[in-house]
């Protein structure tokens, strides 16, 4: 492994264990087996190297929509999404500690805005996708066709992005399959 | 106003201008005038400080909720959970600069924790609300009453907590008022 990928895991790692107010470079470089010296010379600042982490370490909704795009048409339409559902809460449950970091630091959140904007990317990113899954089946027949697809991407992503932080702070009664399945169920109700 | 009030204040003004990282003690006594002695008098630690901060100065969904409650039988449904929907995402906008800061420090989230199990409390609380007001216009025949409000509060209060979040990475392009009749219309529809 190049000392770069060490230094993200090393980074990624402190920032799941410490938060970013506790992950520290030097922390950092320690776990990593390097010197602070040479972690600057790879991430000339913290901001780089966090930012970093988040482009290339964080997880992505990206195979668990990529699944639900294959299912469009098979299957039982309910239990695809609600399937998408419980990967989406996991999703942004690993996610959160990252996340939240990033959104803590004002400074921080200013470069990584810039990035997204450059990219044409960011985490609306997803409910578009959401959004052309539910049309296409919605074409199929499968989905009421007079529903919005869009606000209802927004409502299935958002619930499931609450939950996942709704756990940090408490003990959900609910397991997170039967939720979705109530939530899921709610939603495509005719 | 008391140095401790004066305290709050500086620590919150700290905590939205420089984030958790930012907000030092140091940083907080200078803007309240004391020194950071007396800080420590009042508020043992940082994470004493910043609790006291969440628990006391945060905003809260209370207003709009009970506005919410107090419409029920009243007005359009639609038109009044829409309102509730605009009140949702501020409040969500402006919590997420302190509430990032507490699930972006492992440490201070386990007190949070501790502190809001004891309290019987947390951010669930407000989706149990919104539950109980869709049930009350469900009795009166406003809301198709084979709706399950329990997910549709969900829905709701998610969809706002996951667009305030949004709106720190990317520049929305719908206005908030028009967003919010989409999804309520999209969550009432027969």
């Amino acid at each position: 492994m190049s000392t770069r990928e060490r230094i993200l895991d090393a980074a990624e790692q402190a920032l799941r264990e410490f938060g970013i107010v506790g992950a520290t470079t030097k922390r950092i470089a320690r776990q990593a087996g390097c010197s602070e010296a040479l972690l600057y010379k790879h991430f000339p600042s913290k901001e780089t190297l966090l930012l970093a982490v988040l482009l290339e370490r964080q997880p992505t909704l990206g195979d668990a929509l990529a699944r639900l795009r294959l299912a469009v048409g098979e299957g039982d339409v309910a239990a695809n999404l609600s399937l998408f559902a419980v990967a989406a809460v996991e999703f942004y449950t690993k996610a959160a500690t990252i996340a939240s970091g990033v959104l803590a630091d004002p400074s921080l959140m200013a470069g990584f805005r810039i990035m997204l904007a450059k990219a044409g990317s960011g985490p609306h990113v997803p409910i578009l996708a959401l959004a052309e899954i539910i049309e296409a089946e919605q074409d199929g027949g499968r989905i009421d066709a007079g529903m919005d697809a869009q606000a209802a991407a927004s409502m299935l992503m958002g619930a499931c992005f609450h939950r996942a932080n709704l756990s940090y702070y408490v003990d959900l009664p609910e397991d997170t399959r039967s939720w979705a399945a109530g939530v899921v169920g709610t939603l495509l109700r005719r």
